[in-house]
């Protein structure tokens, strides 16, 4: 990330993170290790009790960018553009009050943002440095840069859509009775790695009855003839972009009529909420496209979660495409949409496509097949 | 974590946890996923956008335990002996406001704390909802707790100390002149799991002048016939609790004069710090009485860290081995004694060691040499 071109690319997203800082009266962003770190920096760093803090002042306010970091992790951030992006390093030893240190660096501001992942220990930290300063979610300023990708990103996320569909076009190769859960997601789990990721960062297998907890991750439940398995998987590329896809197979045969109804009303929403994408609709429309389809088939009920999530450098990201949310969709803009339909105590269902709105719509980032496939 | 045993324990932990409150003048501490939560309940639950919390009423207020988690993750939870606990479970669906619900369930309280490694978007969200009542950290609570290991516990570190010994006592397998640092890591990887634990958290091979940065992981560097590789690995148990030991190896041959001179001083500054272990001294008497000796020897500059941190479900908790720390040991405490000399640009050495602070001095749970390792 240390290229000419990246360090063009940060020092423009610290500089429009300045400026949606000052739009929104903020007059200084603190940011501690993860995404938002690496999306400002090409540096994620890594949560730690010890206080990483990227000091990021408004557009106009006094203080200077600062990396305050631990002395002695300061050896490992040789390779960092700092100077080329106008950023001072400053190193704090143990012992020492960093929240002091990060106060002598804000200039004095009279309202500040956190990082959406900091951890409270150093949220209350920064606070009692501020007393009497408002402290806001940094996440409303880098949202603004975050939710709109660059065609570079894109490229990222869709190299990212091709590694995770090539591991779910094998799936037939694994997803066998007798197996269990565990032993499926084992195998999903390398060749998620083999495609190109540097970690399988989440495998849901739910077969049967566990299809029917969305969130459910794998057991050791040994998968019979007959059932319906979602398997919903995804991890990161070295660039950091992460994939998320999810599909629903039927085990040994095609399934009954009851399965194949449902399953057509799910796949039907899909294909709805998909074709709602475009510029200048609200992400909640495309929930209610999705959502109303649904519930018009008798369903409504075992829908229990939103339509998606934004997707990028972090798997859940803004927008949200949930009720309530008027936020309009821009070109650019990259997120999950997933309904799903759940029988309790049976089976459960879930097509999950990644789109990024286009111009005059939506490209899918994923491109086998959302019908039920028979393994 | 569910039999009848267990539930006595977390039972008698979440009893203890309210008391502590009570105490430091908290009305109800709220926990998110992650290490506390899993002390309390068994449950560790993972970090999210979406809220999952516990309300925990100190002793005497009127708030019943409470369990907020979303919808969707409910039915993963069906394992959990909440009833047996009697924590309600609450869910919420997307779209609905969780902090709201989290204000209904808490009882007017007038002072609460929050989870150390809550997020940010957590901590501003339940401030919002609260919006008169101060926040503090609920470190300050479960410390009183996690610091003090039970004989259980103490089990669970030895058998992870037995583990990451075998995996030191290999090294001189893998680490050969020619050999990347990321190869060897690759190998210590293998083998940490192959150990039993469930990952390989954490890997710093830090060869020739890596070894000068306290928290460099892995580089492409070719290791070196000469060089001096410190090597500091470790990770969780499937129980949870974690090791970390820190061993300093001598490739190809005995090193120069200067080396094992500069060796000798910090093998006994650990040997110092370790001797000084006892229940009634400070956590700060430990700290100086590794960096006295380290300073006496004109290595005070060298030495640029703490000498330890507490270790249990975490690897970094409390009690940290560090000036200023006036926190008085006490049987059953666990930490790191990790003293590091570094000479920038050349190379380092570190010995670290989990102890646990017995009736009368200390137990290592790492028992390998700590000379300087030749391989």
């Amino acid at each position: 990330m240390t290229d000419a071109v990246a360090i063009e690319l940060l020092a423009d997203r610290l500089r429009r993170a300045g400026e949606h800082a000052a739009e929104q009266g903020t007059d200084v962003l603190f940011l501690t290790p993860g995404t938002d770190l690496r999306y400002l920096t090409g540096f994620e760093g890594s949560s730690h009790e010890r206080l990483t803090c990227l000091v990021v002042p408004a557009a106009g306010h006094r203080a200077p960018p600062a990396l305050v970091v631990p002395s002695l992790e300061a050896p490992g951030l040789a390779g960092l553009p700092l100077e080329a992006l106008g950023i001072d390093l400053v190193t704090w030893t143990d012992g020492e009050d960093p929240y002091l240190l990060v106060s002598d660096l804000a200039g004095g501001p009279t309202r500040v943002a956190v990082d959406d992942d900091m951890q409270a220990r150093h949220v209350l930290g920064l606070r009692n440095a501020f007393p009497d300063v408002p402290q806001s979610l940094g996440g409303a300023v880098l949202r603004e840069l975050r939710m709109r990708k660059d065609p570079a990103e894109v490229a990222r996320l869709r190299a990212a859509g091709e590694a995770i569909d090539r591991v779910h076009a094998r799936i037939g190769e694994w997803l066998k009775p007798g197996r269990t859960e565990a032993a499926v997601a084992a195998d999903i789990a390398e060749a998620i790695v083999a495609e190109g990721h540097t970690e399988a960062a989440f495998i849901i297998v739910g077969s049967g009855p566990n299809g029917a907890s969305p969130h459910h991750d794998v057991s050791d439940r040994v998968i019979e003839a007959g059932d319906v398995v979602v398997i919903d998987i995804g991890g990161p590329l070295p660039d950091g972009y992460n994939s998320d896809c999810t599909r629903t197979y039927a085990v040994g045969g095609e399934p009954g009529a009851d399965v194949r109804e449902t399953y057509s009303v799910l796949q039907e929403a899909q294909e709805r909420a998909v074709a709602a994408v475009r510029p200048g609709v609200t992400a909640a429309a495309i929930d209610r496209a999705a959502r109303e389809h649904i519930a018009a088939a008798g369903h409504g009920a075992h829908f229990i979660h939103r339509t998606g999530h934004g997707i990028g450098l972090d798997v859940h990201e803004e927008p949200y495409i949930v009720d309530g949310n008027d936020l309009v969709l821009e070109e650019g803009m990259a997120f999950s949409v997933e309904p799903g339909i759940y029988q309790a105590g049976r089976w459960g269902a879930r097509i999950e496509d990644i789109v990024v709105v286009t111009a005059d719509g939506a490209e899918r980032l994923n491109r086998n097949s959302r019908d039920l496939v028979v393994v």
